[in-house]
């Protein structure tokens, strides 16, 4: 690519599932407003449940979000998703959650967040846990997601681990 | 959907070939230009040609692009696309460009911005042709494309087409 | 591609409308039937109309019938499909239904159609049409879209022109 | 779907690296061969690894193979292949693959195969697994993927889940 001339801000994507507790609701809503203060653009499957909380976290800090949708209808997306694409590819979108992103934070999530996940770390884009998946292959544990302990360190995490491959 | 929380922009999307000529790509710069100017974000397939020369309008009036990406590395987009997307699905990306938006832009372009005209008026997207595809079905013209004299003339046609679907 | 060690058959897909007039039927049928009497393999999107009688007139005459599916269930598919492939991508699995053919014959068809011969002749494969779309680009005819008179006459026709990229 | 009037016959899909080990081969050609002599067709991606072991050994014992390629081109199967779909969708593509069968078994396997497994658990698609992933979700194991011992264990496995759903 030609060096980018226009003010492309670093993508993190929120990947989780489109259920879940009030509890993983607000580490979501949480990752979210942390992201969009240090002025990080949140990508992710546009939807509810975990998509939607850390949409609405981004949109308290006036962050800009950008729902990438399963369906053919932008106006499918959760109501704080400023950019819907409507990909009209099913869950296949799910590729492109996690490559449009610089790094990924998965939070809790069910079999859909496992095919992100696996996606994120074949493209080699860094994954950011917060109580998800944990993986082993062959008994032996992968330890490709990091683990973080709260919101906060997720978010310093995937930024620090994004800083590498950072769109200039 | 839940009525929009955020400020949801009309989206419109600008079609056409990776390669063109310079009058062609004056005519995709003012379009842009003129999308930029009514606060209208664009969304186009990422790439060169038409779809550079739109963004590089747009980017001078301080728009909002969107870059639908074939491949995996949001890199791969034109320096002018702010929100890159990496789709991974290659053509198949042809629905997402036009499904994003509310009415669409053709210019000139072959057959790759064929199938997005099809994709669009399959889905009730209005198209607006500025020198690009007519068709014809069992030797009768589908008059769906509407022709446009110019960049200005497009442009309004296209946002007038697009009211009715507006997302509110 | 290693020399294939198994039988790996010429393969046409047919596209047309998912609604079709008796009369699109008889010969989506007839062609059918012809490509299956000359051991093609037969490639559709699976559904019905054109799709459906297109796979009726195969399997009459024993030939192999591969229906490649927008959806994420095989059992969509219509009754005369042997292999259904559930590809869950949507529109997005026109690409793969003309990419999977060395030769296309298209019969009537609406928008969905369109995007198939457009993908097609992007990638270089050959079109042959029934009653179908034809293309004007910047008013000029686009001559791609090969017309043929009957069902022998567009199945003889796909043979030949594919015959150059042939699987050995 | 309208009952099937052609012979459609219960399809597996056999999942796994593109690069394997010796023995990884032995047990993925001996899956092709259990697979094929028991009349099932076998669905995989169509390239190298665990894929073409498998195909190979359905090959030996005459059995119908499926390859369900990522990219545009049918040439890019493993020559055992006897119907390539080529979809062009990249690693999207594995929702197809999955989706297509009515169990799968998974043998080894990196981050593409979890996504696979992802995809298949997803969508209520039985998961045998050889010497694959094992998944915990918040440090609590996920039992969905059934483990087998071998090769001929696996097919069993797959073909007792699979009957459930089993085409009629």
């Amino acid at each position: 690519m030609a060096k980018s001339t226009v003010d492309r801000k670093l993508t993190i994507a929120v990947i989780g599932g489109g259920k879940c507790t009030p509890q993983e609701a607000a580490l979501a809503e949480t990752v979210g407003r942390e992201l969009a203060k240090r002025g990080v653009v949140l990508v992710c499957g546009g939807l509810t449940g975990v998509m939607e909380a850390a949409c609405r976290g981004a949109a308290i800090e006036s962050g800009l979000t950008v729902g990438i949708l399963p369906g053919e209808n932008p106006e499918d997306s959760n109501p704080y998703v400023q950019i819907p694409v409507a990909t009209g590819t099913g869950h296949a979108r799910n590729v492109a959650v996690v490559r449009s992103a610089q790094a990924v934070i998965a939070i809790d999530g069910d079999y859909g967040t496992l095919t992100e996940i696996g996606f994120a770390l074949k493209g080699g884009i860094p994954v950011v846990g917060l109580h998800t998946w944990s993986l082993y292959r062959n008994d032996e544990e992968d330890m490709s997601i990091v683990k973080a302990e709260d919101a906060v360190d997720a978010v310093e995490k995937a930024l620090s681990l994004a800083k590498g491959q950072k769109l200039e």
